[in-house]
């Protein structure tokens, strides 16, 4: 018998239950009329958007969920809708799966593999389940699972134990760049060794800081992908089944790693602009790599009418960066405003002068500039409802490289996780697609302008070194004397990893930005800010 | 046989792993020399401090958790020492108690209750143990247990038929309101029907937004309280058994609630900035109420020489604003500058005029006059080493009632879980310990002062209602619908959640303040900022 499953890979807003449930009801009459589907399946909790997290604590947010799966049962039939949704049961909260089909519900699964670990928090809220789930449909005996419990060994064969011939799994699996080749090593290597096909659909769109990528797939019997929808956006997509066996059908390419995540970027920011319901963004744009990069994201995301820039010179800014800033936002056709930054910053000194009196220059001097340029950009932010976005790299992140309340001000701050090296290589690869960011922005030594022929290389290790300590550091909880051992001198590591150590409460304060890498700041890595661990 | 045990309530940097040790060491020879202990108890996770949050993930930090933890076995004899630490075994880490008794282990015991609600993330890192551990000490027979496994029914009485006389818990029990009575109510009812005698030993001191309240304390087979330590402050106290009978000795006598509210406030600046390394701090002074309670909570917790406070008037200041700031400022007896902000407001509105030309004056206007007093403060800050203080309070953090980059500037916001009703009690309490907050502060109109004639009552429901609306939503969950049902209007408890909803972003990058309600916001309440999610 012939089955034919959609796989509905959508874009939901995290909260809104009622239009969810309205998405999912027209999606299931789309499948149903338009692509002859006998079935379609959604990403893990559908019905709430995912990750929901402390709405789940709510006692009115949970009966609304519930409510709306029950009442979803009613809405659609003649196809099998696989839902996912946070089930009550008591005082007891399952991350369930359910299937609604003519009315009823055929099946309802409990998630058994909760994270807890990186960005889930999913034992703050859920139960596990502990037992596997098998249906009859068309003929065929269907597992349900769903995200992790396919990643963890033992489930899959659980399911084929209790006599499924297929499985089902609905996800909501976030972006990290790589990830998707893990994803599908792991999942079509533990498909192979159980010999059951499996239908894996994920949800795709930015929610804060997490990018979910879609690429939601089919894997036959064998391991091999029979199916894979396109990465980064919304489809539903229909696969054939001969009793349990999918039929070879398209499968979307992959983007290559930098393509990725430039499109990562890109969704991070249209997601965030349009869901939280900004007329647009504006940026501070100085002439360096990162400002000139967030401005392509920008455009590229929603459009150049949606985008304003600044310049916000100061004595320091040398005319080679007013010149390229200006190109950039003539080469993407943008509103831009010149705003100097003297009057302000006159301003302040003359009202700091009497206190000020006998002390010495230092980063002082520096962070008001900055912070005159962050009034500046909120105050436009502020009367024209757009979102500011924050230029600053993950590598500045790191190691406070930045000024609390100055170029950290923004609401959003699309490159928070992308080290410096990747910057460049990100804005080598958008020129690839059409010239915008000037050759000598990419070439020319990075420097923050906040003092005379200041360049970043004066206070810390070049990029080249600072980025891979940084990432061992961070990413890979590396001691020191590891990556010391790895061929970097202690100086450069010391300077880092101390930088990194004593930041903690500026990243604390810094706005939300998009996660590509195995571990952004944010969610994903919670220390304190008062501690005396010392990394080196 | 008779047993001295001493109870170790300590205040430890968290990370400082090798200071902690030293402490250990030292408090465990003060207290076998100069108090006669045979035993000394200290709180959960001794070693590293608690939380350490993602420190636990460094396999670095761990190795040196448990290397300094078992070097500590040789170091002092003559006294059993019982002390917490991240147990790693293989690829597995637990949450122990051990005993270390003349250079041995005498027993260990991995936690078998892993919070991971509210501020709790133990399920994150660690491992469930799964039996009881029951050790002979001077012919006594005594269990181990971990904090949160006392609260939960059915580990106590496991306890006791593995043949447990005497149980030791090993805490870090944060405090908020009320909650001693709650920890001492729950333990002693449990202690009460086992009948068994429990140590109960709390660390104390500010981490980060948690304060520990001590108060560690010992009960009896009855259920009564025969010994408690002081709240708030380190204390190394011993209590003697006769068997595993505890001998009716001191008990500090609780504070009242608002004075412990205002001990916790205290305790968590004074840490905060110690802990931190700061020079002293600094804080802008309006004439407003919670400027006011800032001021004196900072000079209680650091004294008048480290406290140093800035009048910033505006053109929309009254003449009995600064009045009053000055009469605080000099009741205290500390350092202040007057610095008007009108020549930074009137250089940002020249250098925006020709951009905002036709537009109607709104909150733009007044964020930048709130952001040009973070300037000149942040500069301050910078300048000196001192902690900027956040003078916000939790009423206002709610609904987003303040300016990012603005008056929300700040290392450290002292009273941000503190509704406004309560600050107005504070302040009360605190002017009979001494007059230091004018009358008028306390009874004038509360006001941010941005705009001509502008009162908080402007745009918020008043305070008597809206403080107890946004406890019932934020700290109980309740929906607007029972709420309502309560006894407050539609109206106002629809403005009071919307405006909830929509300032999570603001909270996100709000600097960490000091919990003393049962929940706060940083940790405790993790919502998504991009949220379909309607109150009401």
């Amino acid at each position: 018998m012939t089955l034919k499953i959609a796989l509905a890979q959508t874009n939901f807003l995290v909260g809104d239950i009622a239009a969810n449930v309205d998405n999912i009801a027209r999606a299931a009459i789309h499948a149903r009329d338009e692509l002859g589907a006998d079935m379609i399946v959604f990403p893990e909790l559908t019905i709430t958007g995912y990750p929901a997290e402390d709405l789940l604590l709510r006692a009115d947010f949970i009966s609304a969920a519930n409510n709306a799966l029950y009442q979803l049962a009613d809405r659609v039939d003649g196809i099998a809708l696989v839902v996912g949704f946070p089930e009550r049961d008591g005082d007891t909260l399952y991350n369930s799966a359910v299937v609604l089909h003519q009315g009823a519900i055929l099946a309802c699964y409990r998630k058994r593999v909760l994270p807890n670990y990186g960005v889930f928090d999913e034992q703050r809220y859920f139960t596990a389940g502990n037992q596997s789930c098998v249906f009859e449909f068309n003929g065929t005996f269907i597992g349900l699972t769903v995200c992790e419990d396919v990643w963890r060994s033992g489930i899959i064969e659980d399911n084929k134990e209790a006599g499924a011939e297929l499985l089902l799994t609905l996800n909501a699996s976030p972006f990290n760049s790589g990830k998707i080749h893990q994803r599908e090593a792991v999942i079509c290597s533990q498909v192979k060794a159980a010999q059951i096909p499996l239908v894996y659909v994920n949800q795709t769109g930015g929610q804060d800081e997490l990018i979910f990528d879609g690429a939601s797939f089919v894997v036959d019997a064998n391991g091999d992908i029979v199916f894979r929808a396109a990465e980064f956006k919304e489809q539903i997509s229909v696969v054939e089944f001969d009793g349990n066996k999918p039929i070879k059908t398209s499968c979307a390419p992959l983007y290559v790693e930098i393509a990725s995540e430039y499109q990562a970027l890109v969704l991070g920011i249209k997601d965030y602009v349009r869901k939280n319901g900004f007329q647009g963004a504006i940026l501070g744009l100085s002439g360096g790599i990162d400002s000139a990069l967030v401005l392509a994201l920008a455009v590229d995301a929603l459009g150049a009418d949606k985008v304003e820039a600044v310049l916000l010179p100061s004595r320091y800014t040398q005319d080679m960066s007013n010149e390229d800033a200006l190109l950039e936002a003539k080469a993407l056709g943008i509103k831009y405003h010149i705003i100097p930054i003297e009057p302000a910053v006159n301003a302040f000194t003359g009202m700091l002068a009497d206190i000020f009196v006998g002390t010495a220059k230092d980063a002082t001097e520096e962070n008001i500039q900055a912070r005159c340029r962050g009034v500046v950009l909120m105050a436009l932010s502020n009367k024209q409802g757009k979102l500011l976005l924050t230029t600053g790299n993950k590598s500045e992140m790191s190691v406070g490289y930045a000024t609390l309340y100055g170029d950290m001000s923004g609401g959003f701050a699309p490159i928070k996780d992308v080290p410096k090296l990747l910057v460049y290589r990100l804005a080598r690869y958008r020129n690839t697609l059409s010239p915008v960011i000037p050759e000598r922005v990419i070439i020319r030594p990075p420097s923050a302008e906040l003092a005379p022929d200041q360049i970043d290389a004066d206070s810390l290790p070049p990029y080249e070194l600072l980025d891979p300590i940084l990432e061992c550091y961070i990413e890979k909880d590396q001691s020191a004397e590891q990556i010391i051992a790895a061929g970097f001198s202690r100086e450069d590591v010391a300077r880092a990893i101390s930088l990194v150590d004593r930041n903690e409460y500026k990243r604390r304060q810094s706005p939300p930005g998009i996660r590509i890498t195995a571990r952004a700041f944010g969610r994903d890595r919670r220390y304190p800010i008062t501690s005396g661990y010392k990394g080196i």
